[in-house]
């Protein structure tokens, strides 16, 4: 893949422009972006310096490869009004089929980055995960040509792979962030600044990835500490919700402790 | 407090040992580690260099200040056996009630520094928040300025608000460090590595200290996306207990957001 690949970007949410920034930055030609919504579609081509496309009739069918970063429940619907015979066309999406896009193109494939995205904050590709699939050896050859440029961690995954990634990508991220929301409501009760708690986080994440958690696991719930669990739960006695999330979780734990000991 | 402060540590556990060090390095006089477990009190010791002690009898009874890093339901035993009067006694307890060690001497207080320890893990302690409370002032006055040297994120708490920092941290680092071992299981089941999720366990935390975590909170639950859920229950059918903690806390996140929508 010497030649300057023609790349046409479908969605202009977080994804959507992530990619777009970094395509651009290793010198991948993107041509145009899309989106249903003209603003974001304009706003965000203005910052690539290229074409935006707002209708499917217009849409551009030069390019060589298509990246479909939109809602799951969007697929199927751009799936079935588009028809890009030849060309590559993925989706970004860590629980769609791997051959959600087949109608569209047989070069069918999936280009999904194991990431938090957020417009405002930059990200380093070079670290972030990068799963690949298709539905033909060529076009994953060719995405995994695309998919090395950006990143360092480039996995060949199964569709089974993926969408159990996806989930566990839910309790590291998704669960967790709701863990620290419980405890940024607690500190606000109690008039302690949040962010105290940051060393403590990071160091926790840390930990984990260096000694695995399983050996990680302290606490009350784990050494089955009643009297430290029941003084928590009569603190929380006035927050159901966050007593409700305690007492789950360090049932959850003790259990699992259980069935491992 | 310009004289060298002679300290004497009660425990030779994973708070202990990291108090030892940093207090050796900040210039403090370790004069003795006391642990009931002669091996921990001498390996430790010798560490330092300066005296061990298995024995309560024996304790020196000379140093300008008392560390109990021990856990909670050892300090009760303690204090029942130790008299040191005029002497600066600290707990270094999240739960532990401020006066635990009053029977010991008046000048009682709490050093309690907000992080997860292991002996192996080194540790920055100038990012680690050092709660300190005292039953009267002088003995608060010291006890900040002993702070002062080891970290700048000292805050003076009252025993209401370090509980509930304790249970704030309960929920930041062992209840994250389970939802990990969760997103571990998975990602074993299915021949993935795990270390993979690291970049987004970090970014996770990073992000939701940056913009606090009810503007980072996205997946399936919050957007009510409940096709995803549905997939995500029926992908961890086989697995009832890691099943049951993602229902609890995609509950926990609906709940939590239509009370604040």
């Amino acid at each position: 893949m010497d030649e300057v690949l023609n790349v046409v970007i479908l969605g202009a949410g977080n994804v959507g422009t992530h990619l777009a920034h970094i395509l651009k930055e290793k010198g991948f030609l993107i041509s145009e972006i899309y989106s249903r919504n003209p603003m974001h579609a304009q706003e965000l081509a203005a910052k690539i310096g290229c074409e935006y496309c707002d209708n499917l009739q217009d849409l551009n069918t030069e390019a060589d490869i298509y990246i479909f970063a939109v809602k799951d429940d969007v697929l199927d619907e751009l799936a079935a009004h588009i028809y890009l015979p030849g060309k590559i066309v993925v989706h970004t999406s860590g629980a769609a089929e791997t051959n959600k896009l087949q109608k569209i193109s047989d070069n069918f494939g999936v280009f999904y980055p194991l990431q938090t995205f957020s417009k405002s904050r930059p990200v380093n590709w070079n670290e972030i995960p990068l799963c690949i699939e298709a539905g033909n050896k060529e076009t994953l050859d060719q995405l995994q040509q695309l998919a090395i440029r950006i990143s360092g961690k480039v996995l060949k995954t199964s569709y089974e792979q993926r969408r159990n990634l996806h989930v566990a990508a839910v309790f590291v991220s998704n669960f967790t962030n709701h863990l620290l929301q419980n405890a940024y409501m607690l500190m606000q009760k109690n008039a302690l600044p949040f962010d105290i708690l940051k060393p403590l986080a990071i160091e926790t994440v840390e930990k984990a990835f260096a000694i695995e958690p399983q050996n990680a696991q302290t606490g009350p719930a784990i050494r089955s500490d009643e009297k430290t669990i029941e003084a928590h739960e009569k603190l929380l006695d006035g927050q159901p919700e966050i007593l409700q999330l305690y007492k789950e979780i360090t049932r959850s734990i003790q259990l699992l402790h259980q069935n491992h000991s």
